[in-house]
Formats: structure tokens, sequence, C-alpha cells
């Protein structure tokens, strides 16, 4: 039996589903013993770490249960998965957004456009080569070699010129939100976008902080009520705002520069999504402007995998000083393999390679979805800046902004509006669809 | 030249070490150019990974600099390492304790005690078999395989039944002690032990909650005084106190979990060392007495390496809840590819080999130190629970504890007081060295 082909990649991923799939079908019936690890792997030719590992995944989704010392057997599939087809089981496993057809609101680079085998390549190389070493503690600021790999990212990428010393590494966005609350202190407040990215405001309060949410139009955040708000620090992403997509002008970049000199405050610029401008050139950074008074940020996240919770930020040196004198005895976040394995990576070239080999990607997406939008029956607006994965569409005639979703969902398509990112009141957004086409492939798009 | 040995193992740091000694003894002159990455691989039959690893180095510490296209220059050897030994550089690379012979005030596992091999082969494994799975966003408690594998080893070494979906994973122990305040809340009261381990404290105090120093005897942590602060949890560690060494015995548990009760407030059972119980059976958590009003935490940053950010909690079922709640758009801290190894190293008793010859090594340098110390010129008595990888030396005739550290300093050693670990003003803690022996090795203690 257990004719099993294991002959692609990820063995163990696949000897997990095939087995998933035969308790499903019944092939395997309740109680019956699963071959030992070791037979089992002489038997399909792998090692019995693949089978262990397959076993281990069947165990936590409660296919099968370990008795001591005698081994693993099928459980009883519980009714509501009887007979279902192993793919409806799949889907189900999914959240929210795979209800629908098509999902415009989470969408996450597609996994097989990550350059696997070159980073799986870098990580042997680290370990073959640092060794032991993998094991020191790491400064609280991060790995010198990262550092210093980013600041050479930055200047070739965003034409900056950053000290590797003021940067610091952590454990992705959210964990350097709250740790530029600890740096800047809870008790004052931060200025956000409205509309905008949820997490960034969820997250200064989870940290405690207070959070002011002011307007932004096409033309930026609207310094006049910053001015009054007695605001400490304004969080901003002057490239590709979210979800309006604006670019922030010349003009009121220079005017936030101001005010931070005026006020004594800081600009925090959130980078996030930079490297996906699809056409021309970005504007030049506010941290170029004024290192001083701006902490940049960005993460690897979105440019490399979710699963990749690295992000760094460039301090201005005297809060850099301060961090050093809080965080001195603490270790850093991200493991020094992860560190050492990205340092190679942008060191290398590749990380630039893999960012082209997508934005080509997303080029050809971009324009399927531009013929399809044109194509639909709605009269419609397409609202694009050329930066980021994100676009707006506007609807003029759509009534209500439910309506939108209502009729997108109707065609298996799960979209959120500019509305549905309010923090607080705001005019003049209705029926402006969020499109987040980082999700999308080209698959996908035929369908319709 | 360059006739470098680079057969062992670390190559990229041993070819780094190489080139630095020979840049500080001249015989790399300032100026002179490194060969071309290309070239020098070839030449020393590594990979040109291994030298951009190495020039990187050299390079983030100032002993090469870069020329655009022309590649790597010895730079000026700075006015303070010249003449140097190369040896005396390194040591100064190192921190406050290093200028001491013996540090038995940080002290970490030494690293060649960590089964790398055994390490880097279960990475292998889980780079060959997960492949593109690693590239998954982790849930934001962790890992399945791992929660179990961690619950599962639970079992075995504690004794406590425990359901893997109430495990929370983190980036080690301050991660955790950070999540607990956005679980429980920042406007509550955190007791925490006089004397104690200052991370708790700070990093509580870091996260802008307040905390409530209480004093500890060996009768464990005052319930009477708990009892009319108000605090809302009690951050304790039973099974080893840091830095008394008190174990705490089974009434105060009881009594501290019939506060719970009354109080509607939590433990916070830090078990950081638990594992290091060198003779006898450990107690039983207090997580098994009372799941409901107990978080139990432990890290692997002591037991593995000190760069291995991993640690978790076992939440009672209704915080975890919560924590769903709040968390369930985040991503985990921890890298899946971590979280893969480390699953595998439980699950194959392979951290438990680990601990044991741990245990079996630091047995040993703990009677060498007890001959030691009763070969000691003073009257001293060792009060010391068999827990743990510390131990107090009481010295009656000490005078001051400024006197003991004195002395020890001008025999070589570094080493801290009960007092010095002072939250709060306590009494009766006079001429008492905390002695920290996780760093010894049995060569340094030959020498004295």
């Amino acid at each position: 039996m257990y004719n099993y082909d294991l002959s692609g990649k990820n063995k163990y991923y696949t000897l997990y589903s095939l087995i998933r799939d035969d308790i499903l079908r019944g092939k395997i019936k309740c109680g019956e013993k699963l071959p030992s690890k070791r037979v089992f792997a002489a038997e399909l030719g792998v090692s019995v770490v693949t089978v262990q590992l397959a076993y281990d995944q069947l165990l936590a989704e409660g296919y099968v249960r370990s008795k001591e010392r005698s081994g693993f057997f099928a459980e009883r599939v519980a009714n509501g998965l009887k007979g279902r087809q192993p793919s409806a089981v799949k889907a189900e496993e999914k959240g929210e957004g795979d209800k629908f057809a098509i999902d415009l609101v989470h969408g996450n680079t597609p996994p097989d456009m990550f350059p696997f085998s070159v980073w799986a390549r870098l990580m042997r190389s680290v370990l073959a080569d640092c060794g032991e070493h993998l094991l020191e503690r790491v400064a609280c600021d991060g790995d010198e070699q990262l550092k210093r790999a980013v600041a050479a990212y930055l200047y070739r990428s965003r034409g900056i010129d950053v000290d590797p010393r003021y940067i610091v590494v952590g454990a992705g966005a959210e964990h350097l939100y709250g740790v530029i609350v600890q740096l800047l202190g809870r008790d004052n407040l931060y200025a956000v976008e409205n509309p905008g990215y949820g997490k960034i405001s969820s997250t200064y309060a989870l940290n405690g902080a207070r959070f002011l949410p002011v307007n932004v139009s096409g033309k930026g955040i609207d310094i006049s009520v910053l001015e009054k708000s007695g605001a400490y620090a304004c969080h901003v992403s002057p490239s590709h705002q979210f979800p309006t997509g604006a670019v922030m002008p010349v003009s009121v970049r220079s005017a936030l520069i101001d005010w931070t000199k005026r006020s004594g405050g800081y600009v925090i610029e959130d980078d996030y999504d930079s490297e996906f401008r699809l056409t021309g050139k970005p504007l030049q950074c506010m941290c170029g402007l004024c290192p001083e008074r701006v902490i940049y940020m960005n993460t690897f996240s979105k440019s490399l995998a979710p699963s990749m919770r690295m992000g760094y930020m460039v301090l201005p040196p005297a809060l850099h000083a301060r961090f050093m004198q809080i965080f001195s005895s603490s270790a850093n976040f991200v493991p020094l393999f992860e560190q050492k394995t990205l340092a190679l990576m942008l060191d290398g070239g590749y990380f630039e390679r893999h960012l082209n080999r997508l934005k080509n990607y997303y080029r050809n997406i971009h324009s399927e979805l531009v013929k399809k939008l044109a194509a639909l029956p709605y009269r419609c607006k397409l609202l694009d800046t050329g930066s980021g994965l994100h676009v707006i569409v506007k609807f003029p005639d759509a009534g209500s902004d439910d309506k939108i979703k209502a009729v997108a969902a109707a065609h298996g398509v799960n979209i959120k509006c500019l509305s549905d990112y309010l923090l607080a009141p705001a005019e003049g957004l209705d029926g402006c669809a969020v499109i987040n086409y980082s999700g999308l492939t080209l698959d996908l798009l035929s369908k319709f």
C-alpha cells in the first residue's frame, strides 16, 4: 500500500498531505496503525526526520493520535470533515479572505516568487561558514554586517547616505513600533494618518501610547491640525500612503520637517512598500532631508515573505544613543542566522534581483487589472500613483460603499473601501474601492 | 603570501582573524589591496561567500575600507591598537566582565557545549523538508508543531499536562514580559521579588507598568505585603529564585494560589533555570496546581544559547483567548525556521540529551567550586539548594559587601552580592556573594 510519490520538493508536506487525504477518503481506516517512522522512511527512501515531520503535522491537526511506545494511529474523522473533498478541507483551514475566489484585501506575494533556492543556499553557506559563532549574543541593535548591508542597500536604492551605526534591526514593523514608543515615551501623543493602516494605531494603543488620527488628502497630512494637537511624533508613509495611495508632495514634506524643528518632535517615516514603485523614481526620503528629526523604517516582510520577521529603522544619532542606553543589556530579537543570511542576500545583489523580478511580475498583474477594470459595466476611475501594491478605484455612481462590497462579493471578490480604514470621520472618501493586488495572479485574473 | 590554513571549522571567522592579525602586526600594510574575493577564494579553496563574510567583518570593524569597483584596502591601524598583541584586542572587544580573569556575574554556557552539529543537521533537514512552507506566515501564538513538542517536553520533564493550544511562543523572556503587560493591562501593579533579577522589573517599567518589590526570604515572597498592595500579578521564580537561590516551599505556593483566587489576580511562574536542578527532582510547578491563575514561562536562551531568542508561556485558557483576540492579525516574532528546528530537537530527544550533558558538566564545575570555596582563607558558608546555576556564599566576617567585591577583584574575580540585586531596602542580606558559575570552566578553576 502507501504507494506514495515523494519525488518533488517539500517531501514532508507532500507525505503529510497524501496521508491526510487517505484518512479523509477512508483509504486509511480509523484505528489503523501507520508504519513505524524508521520502516516507512526506508520504504519511501526519505529520512526519518521527513516522516516524523509529517506525523507531527498530522498529530497537530488531529488526523492521527499517538500511543506511548506503540506508534501512530489514524483518528476517527470528525463528522464535519467526513466525505468532503480533501481540497475543500484545505480551503477551510485558511482565513477570512479565503471565502472569496479573489481576495483584494489581504493578499501576500505568491510564495513561489520568493527565491527560495538562493535563500536556502545562503543559509547553508552561513551555517557552514559562521559555525558556532551563530550562537553568540547579538548586540541589541543588530548584527554589524547586516547593518552595513542595509546601509549600502539604502544608498543604492534610495540614494540616502546612512551611517550603519544608527541602524536598529528588529523583528518586523510591529516590534519596531513598540520600540519607538519605548524610545520616544509612552506619555506622548502620536499623530497617525486618517484613513490609515489600522495596525499602526492599534500597535501604539497596545503599547499604551495615545494616538491622534489626522486627516490626509492628496496633499498629505493636515499640518495645521498637527500644529495644534501637541503631538510629539507624526507617523507617515510619504512614498505611498495606505490606503489612499497618495504620494506626499515635497512641499508637505518640508512643512512637516519644519514642524519637527519648531515643536522638537519627530517624524516616523514608514517606507513600507516603497520598493514597489512600478514606474519612475521614488521621491527622496524625508530621512535624507533631515536625519536629526526623522526616524526612517522599513520591513522585509512585504518584499521577502510574511514569515520573515525582519525590519529596521535608522535613528537620529541622539535617539540611537538613547536606544543603546535603554537596551544595552538586551539581546536583539532576530536570530543571528537570519541576519547573516539577509546580509548575504543584500550584499550579493540577490535581493535587488528578486525585487526586479517581483516588479516585472506586478507590472503584468497591474496592466491586466487595469484592462479588467476598464471592461467593468460600471463607470469608474482609477486613482493610481504608480507606487506600491494597491490602487484606488472610484465608482461615482455606486450609491454606497456597502453596495460596492456587496456587488464585488456576489462575484466572489473580497474588497474594502477607503471608509473601512477610517480611524475618525473624514469627508470625500465615499465610493472608493481599495484594491490590494499583491496576492493576485494572472491565472486568477483570467477567470474574470 | 596569504599562506592561511583554513582547514578547521568556521572558515570565515578564521580567515577574518588571520587577516586582522596580519593588519595589526603590520604584515599587511596600510593601503595594501586585499586579493579580489574570487581569486582569493580559489587560492584558499573556499567559497566566495566565505571570503565575502570575512571582508565584511573586517569592513564592519574598520580594519579595511572598500573602494567602489576596485576592492578592499587595509586601513591605517588606529593609534590605540598599534603594536598591541592581537589577543589583547580581542579581549577588549568584549564587555565589562572581561576585565576580570573569572566572571561570576554574567557568564553564559560555554558555546562548545552546544550540540552545534546536531542543530546544523536539523536545520538542513528542515530546510530540505519544509522548503517553501517555511515562508508561510506563522500563527501569532507560534507553530503548531513546536507548541506540541513543548507540551510533550513539559510533560516529560516537569510532569505537567499542558494543552498545546494554550502555549504561546515568543522571542525570549523579555519579549514575553512585554506581551504579559499587553495581556494583563498596563495600569495594573506587578509584584516582583526583592532582591530580584533586574531585567524583570526594568522590562515592566519599560513597558509602562508599575512594579512593586516584595521581599523574599528563604520562605518565599511575603504574602501579607502582597495582600495589602493591590497587586494584580505576582512574578516569581519558585523553582530557583534569583539571586537568593531559594526554592519556594509548598506552603507558600499554595498561599500564593489562594491569593490569586481571593484577589482575581495571576501568578507569573518564571521557571527560567529549572532545567538545571543538579540533584533530586524539582518541586511540582505552580502551573500544575492551578492552571487557571498561573502563567508559566520559560526560555531556551539559558539552556541552548544566548543568541536563541526563543521562549514560551503557557496561558490560562481565558488569557489565551484574550491573546488571540489582541494579536490575531499579528504574525509570530520567531522565524518558522528556528521553530521547526527546535521542535525537531525536542521531539528527537536531542534537547534532553544536551541538557543531561550540560548537567554532568556543571556537576563537575559545582564540585570543584565547592572544593575551592572550602580552601578559601576566610570563614564562609555555602547556601546551596542544588538548583540552578548559581549559589550563595555567606562570609560572616567580611565586614561589608564592598570589601567582598574588592578582595575578589584583587584576585581577578568579578562578583556581586545579594545587596546589588535589591530593588528596595531589605535586611539580613549582608555578606552574601552571588556566584553565577554558568560561565566557569574547569580550566579557569584550576588556575586558582
